[in-house]
Formats: structure tokens, C-alpha cells, sequence
């Protein structure tokens, strides 16, 4: 069983570590911005950015937890299952309120 | 005149600079938990606590900026108020979207 | 096989349809407010209280139909169970970003 | 002084209530899609467009406010423009949080 050792998102690990990578580069650039006394809306703009790249790696790495660990948990069934899809559910709500 | 060179955020700066790096620190963060394979529903945990962090940044700026920037450009009036009060609407727009 | 006549969210059919008579009676209200000439700020208070009651709703019924729908057609695996989660990501992705 | 009396957001009013009313019927047709048995996912679909519907009349209405009712609270400033700006900001999070 290699759900415990293999999370579902490991094809992609690469490409999410990239994309985070990038995130930190704008975190930092935006303490770069603040120090620079830049101008409010153009940080504010550059916020927005940070957080939509954020939500589609929330969103990216969400649908491969579906598709692989929920997926599997469902298709053996049982209170495991369960636990996985109110796990999710949670998830879901957490990212859609913030 | 002093709106062009001092952003209104300007007394409370080393606040965001601290609070931008705690934020940049938790998009490094992530980078390790996706490479040491952590159970991906913990990593939307974080991600969901870093987009809130950027959100409450944006927040706190854009208040500022409203209190500052805008209100002295409105006391003053003129198409320069129109611009900055449009400007300020389509940040709105922008946070409330991402 | 009962999925197809029997959608995932209907035990709690009752409880949905009252959210949403409630949802609408917040709608209607709102056009009272305009016409009424009441306060913006306390329209928009308004505003978010309504949006907030259609996203719990949609987090309840997006929950059943992961539980449900979901679950079965995951159980069942093949082409059917990826185009449900495909479709079950999509929906989850509109409405962090709506 | 009309500001008591005028809502900034009067010269469109009749643009909100029609919305509005577009919304109310939006919330109708929900309860009829879940009587009805409907699937889940285009209940979803539903619930996003009348959720962006309200942010947009949201993101409208906060525009006015700001372009009238705030710019002359600041043009005359004193402490009813620092509490008018308090309440927008407010008045913003919410929008944002929800």
C-alpha cells in the first residue's frame, strides 16, 4: 500500500516547488516595495498576484489529493473514506473563505 | 507637498516588512513540506494561513492608503481625486476577485 | 444503480430549499434598501451576510456531493470516476475564485 | 447638506434594483434546481454567478460610496471624515472575507 509513503501530488512535486519558489521571490519582492516607499496600489496589485498564484497551487495540489489519496480512500470504502472526503470538505471550505 | 514622496503607510513600515518576511518564510515553508512528501492536506492548512496573512497586509494597506493618499487628494479635489478614488475602486475590485 | 435519479445533497432537501428562500428574501430586502435610500455601508453589510449564507450553502452541497456522488463513482473507478472528480475540481476552483 | 438625505449611489438606482431583482430570481431558481432534484454540479454553477451577481453590486455600490459620500466627508475632514474612512475600510474586509 503505498498511499502513506507516495502523497498524491508527487508526479508534479517539481513544478509545485517552482511555483512556490516564485512566491517567495514575490514575498520578498514586496518587502523590497514597502522599504522602496513604492506606491501603495502598485504593492496592493502585487499582493493580488501573490495571492492568486497561491490559490491555483492550493487548487492544483486539492484536485491531485482528490484524484489519488480521496479517490483510493473512497474506492476501499469504510470509515477511512469518510474521514478523507470531511478532511476535504474541510480543506475546501478553509480555501474558499480566505 | 509631500503625498509623492512619503506613502501613506509610511509610520507603520517596519510592521510590514516584518510581517511580509514572516510571510515570505511561510512560502519557503511549503517548498520543504512539498519536498519532504508532507500529507498534502496539511500543506492547504498552510497555504490558506499564508493567503489570510497577504490578505490582512492588503487590508492594512489599503485602509492607509484610504486614509491618507485618498482622503488628501479628495480634500484637494479636482480630476486628481477622481483618479486616485477610481484607482483605489479598481484595488477594491482586484482583492475582493483574488 | 440509483445515482443518476437520486442526487447526493437529498436528505437534506428541506434544509437547502429554506437556506435559499432565506437567500432571496435577503435579495428582496436589498432592493427595499436601494429604493429606501438606506445607508451604503449598511447595504453592504447586507451584501456580505447574503454572500456568505450562498457559500455555506454551496460548501454543504459540494460536501454531499463529494460523500456521494463522488465517492460512488470513485468506488466504481474508470473513465466515469476521473471525469467526476475533474468536474467536483472545477466546481471547487469557481467558487474559491467567485 | 444633501449628504443625509442623497445616497451617493442614487443616480443608479434603478441599475441596482433591476440587478437585484435579476438576483432574487437567480436565489428562486436555485430552490426550484434542488426540488427538482437538479445535479449538484450545475446547482454549484449557479451559486458562483449569483455570488459574483452580489460582489459586482457590491464592488459598485462601494465604488459610489467612496466617490461621493467619503471624498465629501474628506474634502471636509475633521472626525466624521476619519470615521467614514474607518467604516469603508471595515465595510472592504468584510467584502474581501467573505
Amino acid at each position: 500500500m503505498t498511499i502513506a509513503v507516495d502523497p498524491g501530488y508527487i508526479t508534479r512535486k517539481d513544478d509545485y516547488i517552482r511555483r512556490l519558489r516564485r512566491i517567495e521571490g514575490q514575498a520578498r519582492g514586496l518587502q523590497r516595495m514597502v522599504e522602496d516607499d513604492k506606491y501603495c496600489i502598485d504593492i496592493l496589485t502585487q499582493i493580488s498576484a501573490t495571492t492568486s498564484a497561491l490559490q491555483a497551487v492550493a487548487l492544483g495540489l486539492l484536485d491531485e489529493h482528490l484524484q489519488h489519496c480521496v479517490a483510493d480512500a473512497a474506492a476501499l470504502g469504510g470509515p477511512e473514506a469518510d474521514r478523507k472526503l470531511q478532511e476535504a470538505s474541510a480543506a475546501i471550505a478553509r480555501l474558499v473563505r480566505s
